[in-house]
């Protein structure tokens, strides 16, 4: 299987300088009521196009603090888009507070009151007083059409200060950012400069190690952007540079990463290995059973989450119990007296039976000690025995994961779902 | 089972008045890698018990940034919890910037490098290099243990400025954050004022259908503090107040909240629904085993995830394919043509299977169309069979959950353990 890491052509060519802040405005995200997904959301998309994210930032609907927050922001920031506060009710205030902020006096907008009283009027409904002040902009402000509610929303620049303000809720934030902001971004910014980037999907291997292994490309190339970002059992890395004299240290760097690490990439950012893992054994129609004891139908679980796995995956086994793994996968109870239930040899008969009663190709089997109780000394929390069965062949694996029970549990899947890509999947 | 309702008295007599900024370190935040979850954790859990959250703030991996972004947040704030930043790599700065930005030098601690260097000797690993700045601590500071990671935490003080400094991943954070910081907040910030809280969870009822049951409840005590907080499958409330004379409206509010909607309610903000089953069926030592078609294991791992488990869950049977659901539950061929998998009648056979075959005293099922293809006119995406098997009775349960696929399988095990509850285990 190739490598999937490519440079995305559609953004090589824009501006490097541009900073960007996001400014929420609300309660509801201050005092934890709701993700602020909006940011994340917007600092992807505008990543991806080769602006720069500098800070997101959130605040109470209080005129005050928004008005410090503008300020704050454009000390840094070319760019602040602002998300939510733009509801008729009172504590909506967030238009208001960038007229006042801007020292710019908003006007009624006859289109857009009358577009608002054809929305109620098509529902029947008339329109309350309350929602006139969603038809007020700063003249000379350019309006964002909101397709699915009723608040407009606007991009006003002033002596190089742009804002971008949006409504919260993200079934109309997205698409009045894809229909109008992302252009109006692209056209305005759009100019010659160079943007190189790659990134990179590790797993099997922790990120202290990774920094060791690299260490000689952080200090050859010392202008690239080279960063991971680890997550549980994971770790991304993105190489990246605006800067068209680092073009040829850029490919260097890159090449010399994928040499060092390439055993342990498994793709673009874009990649998980439950989708690699079901894509895969689709295509060569190759099927899946599990059994899991530690595990509990986790592994079985995040297969199945794949669209299409029923291509794949078979069945599973969750013989949680010593009652179950003899019943279910015929495991020998003398096995079990003298090994115990997590041991090599029990992994081997349940990855073994897993795949010989369902008729499977593959059979995947966990057996280990989650926590937080039920450690001893020859075999402490975390300890997981992890076995696959291919034909006449099973390959069985032993670690000590850490972590609470649900991360061992979670970094067994992964192990042994990495272990099916390495030792099996990449070599059919 | 009684309702687990409880005033904490710990936190009736707490300052309203500190405030606390959020201040998440990290690219991967910033730039849109990962959603800010951390931040609404903390933010909810602080207004609980009584702090006032001001503002939240994410910034890049840049010394500069982080430093400015502490003197912003102490413009206005008392407490500012950093968030991220404190792993093994160069790009780890947090703890490295707040010690700069309080004219700090960090010193090396034994008892936390003793502690790293068992940590990898456990794992039969050597510790790397890099992990020793994780050891480096203000003199004077508190140190919060992580029990999850190699990143211990740090509480300083310096002239009425409080820092708490705490890692990314939440797995680490929430438990830090639980065992130490929240003590130290409420031993700290103890003072003679009022402030009285109940919250509620509930499950099996939207958002908006409990807005439109206590929407009397706005009108007649406008003064407390009244808030939902929607998630998947679960909605919780806050009840509270910071006024004395608002006392005996708070207690009836609570009464009233409780009348109408007892039926929903499961518990306060700690109770999850998995748990509530595995520990109530551990104490009448009742067991249950699973047979899950659409939710691949997903409901099987959500019961393993508690600890304990293991005394109440026997094993799960994943019947994907039609061929398991004949050959493990002997559900009938003539049915899967008939009706289809996706109907009561295999979600009964599923169920009373389940729980024959493993001996357990309940057998639970499901079978569902997940998505995002494989939907019909007369069965559409979301469409659900569930059932539960007691003793010589099987409830079966029908309902069309919304959502992607991960969400539907998600809404489908959360449903079925609330009916489990409800309609089986509270009237045992």
């Amino acid at each position: 299987m190739p490598l999937l890491i490519v440079t995305n052509p559609n953004i090589k060519e824009r501006s490097d300088c541009m900073k960007v802040s996001i400014l929420a405005v609300g309660n509801e995200v201050v005092e934890g009521k709701t993700v602020n997904t909006n940011a994340t959301y917007l600092a992807k998309q505008l990543e991806i196009y080769g602006f720069s994210i500098i800070s997101h930032l959130a605040v109470v609907d209080d005129p005050k603090a928004i008005k410090q927050g503008l300020a704050d922001l454009y000390r840094f920031a070319d760019i602040v888009i602002t998300i939510g506060g733009l509801g008729p009710t009172i504590d909506d205030l967030t238009k208001e507070t960038v007229a006042d902020y801007f020292n710019a006096k908003m006007e009624l907008n006859q289109d857009v009151l009358s577009w608002l009283e054809d929305l109620f009027a098509k529902r029947e409904l008339r329109m309350p007083k309350t929602n006139l002040k969603q038809a007020y902009f700063i003249p000379g402000s350019q309006i964002i059409p909101n397709e699915q509610g009723t608040a407009p929303g606007m991009i006003y620049e002033q002596d190089g200060r742009v804002v971008i303000v949006l409504p919260g809720p993200p079934s109309e934030l997205i698409p009045m950012f894809e229909s109008t902001v992302l252009p109006y971004l692209l056209e305005k910014y759009e100019k010659d400069q160079y943007y190189a980037v790659k990134h990179y999907r590790l797993m099997n291997i922790g990120e202290s190690h990774i920094e060791e292994i690299i260490e000689p490309l952080y200090k050859a190339y010392p202008n690239l952007k080279i960063a991971p970002y680890a997550s549980i059992g994971v770790v991304d890395y993105i190489i990246s540079t605006h800067d068209p004299l680092e073009k040829e240290h850029f490919e260097a760097a890159c090449r010399e990463f994928e040499a060092k690490l390439g055993d342990y990439i498994i793709g673009d950012w874009s990649q998980k290995i439950n989708e690699i893992i079901v894509q895969t054994l689709s295509e060569k129609q190759l099927t899946i059973a599990t059994a899991e004891s530690c595990t509990g139908g986790m592994l079985a679980s995040m297969l199945v989450d794949v669209p299409g796995s029923s291509q794949v995956f078979l069945e599973g086994f969750i013989t949680y119990s010593n009652e179950a793994k003899m019943a279910r996968l015929d495991v020998r109870q003398q096995d079990l007296e003298q090994y115990g239930a997590v041991s090599a040899v029990v992994a081997e008969q349940m990855a073994r039976q897993a795949m010989l009663k369902s008729g499977s190709d593959f059979g995947l089997a966990t057996t280990g000690i989650a926590g937080p109780s039920g450690g001893t000394v020859d075999k402490p929390v975390g300890l997981v025995y992890m076995a696959i069965a291919y034909k006449d062949q099973v390959k069985i694996y032993r670690q000590i994961f850490s972590g609470d029970r649900e991360k061992v549990r979670l970094r067994t899947c992964l192990y042994l779902m990495f272990k099916l890509y390495q030792d099996f999947i990449k070599t059919l």
